[in-house]
């Protein structure tokens, strides 16, 4: 907040309560963080929701909370990211304010955390061209989503139409072969669906099953100049699967076989 | 070996090469497990297919695989657990073989692990009542998957027919926040299929995100009168999420709406 105070001093922020609040792994009840949210995005005075974090059990509310929002919610500006992403996800399916991928203020306790946050503001409160990811084309339309959020999404009433869409994979703190059975999962699901195609964005912090990985890590975190730059995670930004099989920019869906999207170092 | 020489001496266990390849992640490339697994369930002097472990990429070859299988593996049993699923499921779905859910030779490592393992082979060989799961009806259909492995199964061309089972869900090494997420999609992708009922087998080695589940870690480790029996992890089966709003035995689907399905302790 003393960051936010400094570089965008134009801005307000106000955490809800409900951010502090803890029933089991949750930060509040069902209904508390339902509330919590719905007050918000209904309320007049706030230009913009900026998930705190995360978000365990957002997939729990999300539906209700959409169909409790007002005209005042439709007109806001909503960011976040990983299970955030019920939520970005169920309110760009209704049709609701202008959604966003991007860092969190719980970034700020990571390295380029502080920049990352900074950036988010900039989006939020001048909307920076600057924040966005690079090698967006204007006119063509873009979703992003942690991988095992969006695969968790499918078949749900969650998920918004991609149809037309180049969507943005990235994943934190996940096994590879993890990712790999996610990937086989959205793949099925999301096929025949009409998508434009699927990128990769970040991968990082992922733990290590064999010694190959840690092979495989190296490659990755060698692979600095060809790193794609995005608002998201980009201070851990390390990892981009140009070695893996996965990494193939703005490529089609339907031409992405199983076996193309092998997540390991061949 | 050495231990189903002593035990079942009338069984020979013979380990496919295969299970000694690498490649990346993977025991051998898609082609090595797919030819290896056909090749050894149309073998008419196999009885079984065991599956050494969980299987990462199992999901990658299980279609392709089952429709390479001829009429001797029609007549076979197939016992594993975890990504090995992929392939239980595809096999069930096609109605080929009779499929398990149980220890696998990998498990011999394990608190409890011989025990385990000595369990499967008495159901493999001798097909022993003993070995299975408590509780089970006559006349009732079953079906039992670890969550992350169905949960990503569904939508694909993997997941088998689940009308008029009872479903029983186990997991291992998953945050609880990471299995509500899962249980909110299949419950999501199941409902209206049919489903006579979800119980909770095991669920064990959760790693901890908050101080919170080291309480719910200590609350299940105390439900040792009440856990479950099953084949599968039973040296590791301290943990039946009584206390979490999940477990209700045989309870049915349409009765489980998201709240219930929490899988904290409140």
């Amino acid at each position: 907040m003393a960051l936010a105070a400094r570089t965008h001093p134009q801005a307000e922020l106000v955490f809800a309560e409900q951010c502090f609040s803890e029933q089991g792994h949750f930060a509040g009840s069902d209904t508390q963080r339902t509330d919590s949210f719905v007050s918000l995005a209904n309320d007049p005075d706030i230009d913009a929701i900026w998930f705190a974090r995360g978000g365990y059990g957002a997939a729990r509310i999300a539906e209700a909370a959409v169909q409790r929002l007002n005209d005042v919610a439709h007109r806001k500006i909503y960011l976040g990211y990983s299970d955030a992403g019920n939520l970005l996800g169920a309110l760009y399916r209704a049709g609701i304010g202008q959604v966003a991928h991007g860092p969190m203020p719980s970034d700020i306790g990571r390295t380029g955390g502080e920049e990352a946050v900074v950036r988010s503001l900039d989006w939020i409160v001048h909307r920076l061209a600057h924040t966005l990811e690079p090698g967006l084309v204007s006119g063509q339309k873009y979703a992003a989503f942690n991988l095992m959020t969006l695969a968790m999404m499918t078949g749900t009433k969650l998920i918004p139409d991609l149809h037309g869409h180049i969507l943005i994979i990235e994943e934190i703190s996940e096994y590879l072969y993890a990712f790999d059975r996610a990937m086989f999962h959205l793949c099925s699901n999301l096929a025949g669906q009409g998508l434009a195609g699927i990128r990769l964005g970040g991968v990082d912090d992922i733990p290590e099953t064999t010694g190959h990985l840690a092979k495989v890590r190296k490659l990755l975190s060698n692979d600095g100049p060809e790193r794609m730059q995005s608002p998201i995670w980009d201070g851990q930004k390390s990892a981009i699967m140009r070695k893996t099989g996965l990494c193939r920019s703005d490529c089609c869906l339907s031409e992405i076989s199983i076996a193309e999207a092998a997540v390991f170092l061949d």
